[in-house]
């Protein structure tokens, strides 16, 4: 759960990274960093915290250079925090090199122990250490051809934007299981960005150019643009990009995420039909599906939970006695909108069950006559392992439990969720086109050993 | 434009006032504060910044006793901040008294000079070190009496909450200018709250009981609530509330924001009708009432402008090269949505027109055919002197130019406002409600001389 | 304690008020504050914190005007800190005033009473406030006889500078129980500087020309320079600064502060002399009276002691079981230098008697077969009144307990003080110059009623 | 330029190697860190700061077990220095190792290249990384064999602390460059340190028990404590320590650091004598020989010039027209002292001389006759290459012009070097005891190729 950006032949690109970082902050607040490029020196601020407080004029004044890198990363639940901002970079024999890295390699301690036993040393639980190291050992020539050679050796997901002395590259893994997307601007010439959403260059006012492709390496220097192919894979775009981690108005792989939303809410609609006078979503990820819901049923749409935006993840409920007021720290409803009504109330998912059933007592007390829960989704039943940091398996009630149960825990009237012939549906733009449903339907392209016992950074940076 | 609150009876006072100022942080993200009241001392925290960011859980710590009042300000466009924050307190010869103040007062300067003649000292800029200057002069006996003896030479707009050793006052200036409401919670006993808003009630279970009434004095102390009364007025509550300032999920003398909103939306189409493709929402103020001149049209309701809510007051555009990006930092168009479509677009309001023109070229450049502005309230022509920082009448587009000139100016295929009768009807909750609409008509209920210079604080704290 | 600096007539009047607090850091390390005058209007940054942490060249170039008082203010034990920052200022009928003030006044109670029945709000504990609010009050004509008017009413110890819309004034109450001194630039024309000591003009460049008199009240403005006079004291200069509180490179009231150490000590040997074989003193305060008393003694002076710069009063004693590492932390012994040694060891002062036992029991374990400790001033027994935080006289060991009492609970071989009259005797400069020493002598000058309850700020900024 | 510690088997070693970095401060103020051991897994603290500034209750409370070591950093001229905190840590195959190192190898660049060439990335311009690579690729068995093995590669200066899974381990380089001290709590049983400088032993009451030998590596782990033996090279401890960098209460290697002190000066005295009135120190670390210097001369002792301690590294001289006061931010003479003396100026050694020239003039103003400069220690010729941050030969006064002419630049009446011989002789503890004095007589123990350009690490972390 990261976002990278890109960009070369800028005279602002550091600048431009920035930019590109906070239409990307959704994807990641925990930290973010940008590493420019002046003639192969790289110059780098990578902190904790969003990119609006981190960078400041004087800071990115000492980003120089034309070529510039950036990520933003997503809080993970624990481990060596500061140790693992991105970019990661190093100087090796063949010169310096950043990567910004949004995925996860489903083989990182087998690489890890086999790297160790060779002599690196490591201080990072990051992924991209471990390609730093396996480029700095490749017997290949050139760059390009190192990375290949490191890549060659990785399983898993990864989006990745690198800046070697010269270079842009980015890459994409052979099921391109996470987005990636080539822009360009207008002026000045050549200047291309690669970012893992389309939002980023709107910001910026670059045109989408297309998707690196699952499998390619694109490589940018001043002899231009060549692309280079890894192994073959099968294509696999993850389906939660479009069910809830990209930004309504990005374009993934081609298709626009509020289309697809509008249209899971729609097939939720069909599939599960209601009696009721206001279609209610949870704002702000459950809005567009709550419109195509309302728009299929001719239920009236209402934003009937208002959030409360100044409300961050520092917020400190300062006493035990006040704990519990909860979501209603976020949520509020409007009063009298919903008395007497019966409200279908659609939300992006349901993880533990806790939030639901708030929300549905909260609807309650503002005066609902019934509370129908609409997900346009279908049950999380696994954890992801291609980069989305979900709930452990145990955490998930849809995991353990029935939907009928998952009703009763959360208080509902009734619960409908999407089914996964209908998600398919919403979301194929492309007769053609593969995804990776494995959160829920436990078809794991690559393969997983669960039981493994991951192998801990035992270097704790306070 | 500030926000108060004040809570008596409660154990946890300070933190429910902390609670309390996150609901009413829109009404003010300059500075905050707290102050708590324990057996007549009084303990503050006054702060610059969002009430989140100061408040820690050992600051609300220090704040004991089960009194307390609290305040949110707005940026105003300068002057001497820090020393304007508020509550503002004093020990005087009855006792210590800290004041949270919403309001403006029209004659401050005038009031100012007689104190000062008559031996006063000043350090701020706050109409609340006037009201605290004319109590401790006053030879009135009580602090209630000293009090009112203080407002009946005050003219203009307020509603505060005090603090003085053992009680909580709630006032209202005899118009009902600025709002305040009283709440109470279901335990402990006898715990009442006093706050601008009801969704600051929401949040902490609290329910409303009555509108603070125009003209009150409301007393609570150990012998219970009593209610005193100000030289009587006409009432005047301010209208714009209702079209932009309060929170949709908020009751304003009983009517509901979310509702008068909707009703707005719905004239404004009848007023304006237009034959297009898509209603689309300036958000996150213009959402509502553009799903009333939806529904009211026929036209779909679409999200095609997404806020990045990441985005803060401190972004810095770093360089001049990107300084042009302006609007583009807060909103983005769903791409493909509006393309080839007559687009209606609903912003609460224009100002000085310059970001309505980017909205209008945001969206051509996303391809509609034809953007149409709509504005569910009338052209704002006049500054306000009863609490809200207005522009100066230069600065207000509307003030100098025609509709089809600030049309012309935004580059919009049409451009229609809500009629000042349209608006009338549709906050007409009552049928007896009277508002200040003078922002819109001229028509100030109390005269203003407008030309008077006003008198400077000539202390500027760095 | 607390510092004071002005000056008028130079381009970077807030640049050298700054430096000039630097050098008078001594006197005051809790708070500072700088006010420039800018044709009437005055700029203002008061904070927490040391001088070099406070100001920035952002800060300092937000001061601007030719007219600058500063202050520096010690850390006291509890109250309201942050609101009595100084210099303290106001807005009155006669225009904006600024003080900074270094003293007390005995009769403080009685004049806040006074004013606060006769209408007056205070938010601070400082004297300061109270000649603010006696100044506006007053019915004389012009600020200079308006200030007069008001320390008519006061009693007490005060040295004070201020800058009002056109002047900057220095004033010394008739006892000129603080120093304040009078200094001049060798440019421009007509810049002069007032300081609390002479040391803040040798940083600056600037000439002593002389002391404010006791009773003066200088008045420095476009007209030149006047004096008028208070009514008349007699002279008590508090001779506690030359014992411990002033820098020994200051001059004061014409006695240089070293000179006046040396005397000290030597007169402490010719009162107290022991066969030693080394004079160590406690560093920093101690050095110079242990360089007196080893000159008188012959016994050869070491720095046996070594002090420890980098332990600030911020630090941490991170757990219990090494808190009793106590003075440790700030001086550690010379290894090998007492060892078998007859030490003499020259501390400023005893308060509690714990710190010595310390020092005592370090010295002895270095090596040292005998431990004399030798205070170059009489016992401490009554606390001041005049400006001085001193503990309760509950806390002063010499209060309670005799000298031989003392030395037991030291665990010293031996202790001497110097004698009051030794002590009058070693700063007997001019044959006609007075003292206060009501510390060690118990003559209070002005009369103290300590049973009185000191009347408490009730507003507690957190 | 920096300072190491270690502790073993203490329930608090993580506040134990704080209390030591206080005590080592003097080493380094630029940055400072602390690692600890919890049964193999390392917590670590690295900030830039001084210790007192860096460290909280806390962030000390987060750094558990009962093995720690700590590192405080001399501020150097540039380069990436965030990267460079210390203590550097990597996890490898043989588990986790922190290293807290200071000193300087003369071959890095070739390892550097070495290590590079065998696919080995780099982050950092530490020594330290190099040693951690080294130790990673080592074929030999067990970690203190591959500890010996990666030292076997390395040439120059170094005094280590190392902790890795269970053993705290201490090295010397063969020629001892840089001081390394054992020492022993009372309790717990088994309770080693390792420090750079005795001092630190004093404030947490450990004895000193010995030096670690030149090329002794001590490993203690639970088998107790065991010596293991690098190359034998020539003994070589830096003269420096003894003239300026060590504290004057430390012992190195068995010889007071204050005892040293008053030999230079007493010999300075012998050797350029001169008719004067008063001998006064630079302080603070001109003390010591001046006292020296005084007995021997028996010219009376006087602290002629006072230093603020107030003014930090961070100071900020706000502008141009008063940059120029340099000097008289941290030194001020006392008024009197010195008028119409004949005053020798004792300072620990003259780099640029532009300081010099300023307190000669400083003590002229103040009224002296004339003004002799004493320094007890001979001209600095050269650059040192084993670990202080000498400027280049190029800003050395003494590397270009002769005594005579130093002597004009600076003002002085007369200037006095302490021959080398002089020196040598005032160090003489023990009779066969050799220095490294390089830096005075050109003779380097390891040879240097001064032409050789350093290879820059290309990665700047802002």
């Amino acid at each position: 759960m990261c976002g990278v950006f890109g960009i070369r032949n800028h005279p602002e690109a550091a600048n431009l990274t920035y930019l590109g970082l906070h239409a990307l902050q959704h994807r990641g607040q925990e930290s973010a960093g940008v590493v420019s490029n002046e003639e192969g020196i790289l110059h780098g601020v990578r902190r904790m915290g969003q990119v609006r407080k981190i960078f400041t004029r004087e800071l990115l004044a000492q980003l120089p250079g034309s070529l510039s890198v950036g990520h933003v990363r997503y809080a993970t639940s624990g481990g060596s925090l500061v140790r693992n901002i991105q970019p990661l970079w190093a100087q090796a024999q063949s010169g310096t090199v950043a990567i910004a890295h949004n995925g996860n390699f489903v083989n990182e301690d087998v690489l890890r122990a086999r790297l160790e036993a060779d002599g690196a040393i490591f201080s990072s639980m990051s992924d991209t250490e471990v390609v730093l190291q396996l480029m700095a050992r490749s017997k290949a020539t050139g760059i390009v051809e190192q990375l290949k050679d490191a890549l060659s050796h990785v399983s898993g997901a990864y989006s990745m934007v690198l800046t070697t002395e010269d270079k842009l590259i980015a890459v994409r893994d052979p099921n391109g299981f996470r987005p990636l997307v080539l822009g360009k601007l207008k002026s000045p010439d050549n200047c291309w960005v690669v970012a893992s959403e389309t939002c980023a260059f709107d910001l910026i006012e670059a045109e989408r150019v297309r998707d690196i492709e699952p499998g390619e390496i694109l490589v940018i220097d001043n002899n231009g643009m060549t692309s280079h192919r890894l192994a073959k894979g099968v294509r696999r775009f993850c389906v939660f990009e479009h069910v809830y981690f990209a930004r309504p108005d990005s374009v993934l792989d081609g298709l626009s995420v509020y289309d697809s939303r509008i249209a899971m809410g729609a097939r939720l609609a069909q599939e599960h039909p209601v009696q009721a006078d206001a279609v209610v979503p949870v704002p702000d990820s459950g809005v567009v599906a709550a419109m195509g819901y309302a728009r299929q049923s001719g239920i009236p749409f209402e934003m009937g939970l208002i959030r409360n935006h100044y409300v961050g993840r520092t917020f400190i409920e300062p006493m035990d006695s006040i704990r519990h007021f909860g979501v209603k720290l976020k949520l509020n409803a409007v009063p009298g909108l919903m008395k007497g009504k019966r409200v279908v109330v659609v939300d992006d998912s349901i993880v533990r069950g806790t939030t639901s059933q708030k929300i549905v007592r909260l609807i309650r007390a503002a005066g609902a006559t019934q509370v129908h829960i609409r997900i346009p989704s279908p049950p999380v039943s696994g954890p992801c392992h291609y980069g989305i940091d979900t709930p452990t398996r145990g955490e998930l009630v849809a995991a353990k439990q029935s939907v009928a149960s998952v009703k009763e825990a959360i208080e509902a009237d009734s619960l409908g969720y999407l089914s996964v012939d209908g998600l398919r549906e919403a979301v194929k733009a492309r007769p053609d086109y593969a995804y990776c449903d494995a959160c829920f339907t436990g078809n794991y392209p690559i393969p997983i050993d669960e039981n493994r016992v991951s192998r801990k950074l035992r270097l704790v940076e306070v």
